[in-house]
Parts: structure tokens; C-alpha cells; sequence
């Protein structure tokens, strides 16, 4: 298993952002930015469902782990897309999470109440 | 802006991991575990909700991209909770990336529908 | 079986838009409309996350059936509340449906994806 | 405005009921049956997303009220898909509804929370 996720989420996002201005006939991202807001962010609800299917059918012994993890990739990449569209990156979302780090999950969970 | 993304998931993923069995009323990610599958999965449909909302805001010119980037951590975390409940980690959808990574968009959409 | 939803979806709106400016730690549906649009839509979003986990359990039959109707009524209850929050009802839903009825599936979806 | 929902819903389902076993190339239903579960589910995660959209357009002045019924209507239309799906109606949907009328919002979300 790969343990290492420097670079290839940066390069990903490389990837999209160049995609700002290309044709939509010849680049899946370049559709999704032609349809933004709605018709690109519409993507992010169908694929988190999808992630919860995958995961109950792995929750109930009847899908694979593997199908799993690709939905959950589809859905970050079309997260990543939604960022892009706005001028954003995953090393912004990244920074967050790291922002986070050391907090116990109950006070983060009391701190995201208190917003 | 942070342009590293290396050793944050890794991290955060650890510090999941090192919940379960953890005392609920303890810890957040604790709490997801314990309310397995359909409660702990039920926030990623949420956090999506609320990504595709921030999202809005920013098209719109009400809401900050700081927002966005907020939510967009919110369903990354839960995403790992749920990658974690399965003995999954951040490293496996990177990895799935990082193999669709040169194909081009359009290929790729092509591939997902032939599945 | 009840065979007959006349009056009865009238009358639930009719509670609910009776709600508004009523004491949010009162009503439920006050409590909804105080955390409006955000608080309040992103329960449609888990609602939804709801049925479909609820209908998988009736797929691979570890589910019973009254369950996936409870969490029906659930998403469609919060859609009223959502409704009602912006002045409409859900016989605007119900005249919206009957617009199309008669229209076969195939040629709606097509004036759908005109759009 | 329409003011009464009698027989329409009931009217809708038994179009989509009558579409179980039809040529998914000539029905839209069909063709959600057939790719049921998890085609015909995450529709449902997709059209909660457009309400959502929908309302916030109509929350922050942009959206018009007419494309939030549309969309409710979409969501419902889908909700009743997979009821029938499982052998379910919304008659079922509007009993549970009656069912919890009279039952304050909060005693209410109280009962949800027990179960």
C-alpha cells in the first residue's frame, strides 16, 4: 500500500487548474467548470452518496474495499474541481485539516458547534 | 498558502485510527465508530450538503472561500473516519488518484462509465 | 393500506407554516427556520443520506420496509419545512407533478436535460 | 394555486408502478429500476443537492420559487421511484406522515432521537 500522499494531490490539482478555459468537448473538467455552479457542484451530492453505498455495501459483507476507495476518490476530485473553480487548492483544505491536528475530537466537534 | 501536502493525511489518519475502541463519550471519532455504518455515514452526506452550500456562497459573492475550504475539510475528516471504520486510509484514495493521474478527463469519465 | 393522501400533506403545511415566528425552543420547525437556509437545508441533504441508506437495507434485505418509509416521510417533511420557509406549499409540489403526469418518462427526461 | 393533492400522487405511482418489468429504453423509470439499487438511489442524493441549490437561489434573491417546486418535484418523483421499487406508495409515506400529526415538532425530534 502507498504511504506516501505528498505531490500527487498538488499535481492533481496542476491538472485541473489547467483545465480553466480548455474545451469542454475535450476535457471532463473543463465540462464540469462550463456547468458551474450547479451542474458541477450537483456532482459532489451524487458522489457522496455513492461513497455511502459503497460503504454499506462493505458494511454489510456484499462490496469490496477497493470500490470503496474509488468512490472516495471520485468525490475528492470533484471537491478538488469545486476548489479549483474558486481559485482554492487541496493544500488549502490540507492546511485546515493540519490546523486541527492535536485538537481532541470532542473539543473540535464543540468548537464547530460554537461557529 | 501551505504547498505540501506530505505527512497531514498520514497523520490525521493515525490519529483516527488510534479511536477505535476509544471511549465515545471521549472522542468525536469514537462517537462516528459507535454509530456505525448509517450514523458515522450520514455526516458525509451532510458535509457534502454543507460544501455544496459554502460553494454557492462564494459563486454568489455572499460567502468567504474560507468557508468553503472549512467544509471541504469537514468531508474530507469524515471521509477518513469512514475510510478508517473499514481498515482504509487516505494513502489508498491517493494512490487511486495518482493511477488515473495522465488520464485524460474525458478517457477517465469514459472508463467510469463502461464500469 | 391508507389508499387516500388527500388533505393530509395540506394539513402538516398548514402546521408547519403556522410555525413561523414561534419560540424555536418550542418547535422544531421554528428551531428549523431560525437556522435558515443553511441549518435548515442541510437536513434535505442528510435526509436524503437517510433514504438511501434505508433502501439498501431493503435491497440486500437486512432492512425491513417501514423504516425506508419513515426516512421517506422524514426527507419529505424537511422539504415541506424548506417550502414553507419561502412561501410555498406542497401542492405547488403536488401541481408541479401533475403538470408533467401523462408526460412518459423518457420524453420528460429529455425536456429535463434541455434545460 | 392547486390546493388539493387528492389522487395525484397516488395517480404518479401508479404510472411508476405499472413500469416494472417495461423496456428501460422506452421509460425513464425502467431504466431507474434497472440500474437499482445504487443508479436509482443516488439520484436521490443528486436531486436533494439541486433543492438544496434551488433554495439557496431563492434565499439569497437570485433563484426563482418556480425552480425550487421543480425541483421538489424531482426529489419526490424520485422518492417514489424507489418506494415502488420496494413495493411501497406514497400512501404509505402520508400515513406515516398523519401518523406523527399532532405530535409536536420537538417532542417529536425527541421520539427520532430515541430510536
Amino acid at each position: 500500500m502507498n504511504r506516501d500522499c505528498s505531490g500527487v494531490l498538488e499535481e492533481i490539482a496542476d491538472t485541473i487548474d489547467s483545465r480553466h478555459g480548455a474545451d469542454p468537448s475535450k476535457s471532463y473538467v473543463a465540462q464540469l467548470f462550463s456547468k458551474a455552479p450547479d451542474g458541477m457542484l450537483k456532482k459532489i451530492g451524487e458522489e457522496a452518496s455513492e461513497v455511502i453505498m459503497a460503504a454499506k455495501d462493505v458494511a454489510n459483507g456484499s462490496g469490496d474495499k477497493s470500490h470503496l476507495v474509488y468512490e472516495v476518490a471520485d468525490l475528492w476530485f470533484h471537491s478538488m474541481v469545486a476548489l479549483s473553480c474558486y481559485g482554492l487548492r487541496p493544500e488549502d483544505v490540507v492546511a485546515e485539516l493540519a490546523r486541527r491536528e492535536g485538537v481532541s475530537g470532542l473539543v473540535e466537534k464543540a468548537s464547530r458547534k460554537a461557529r
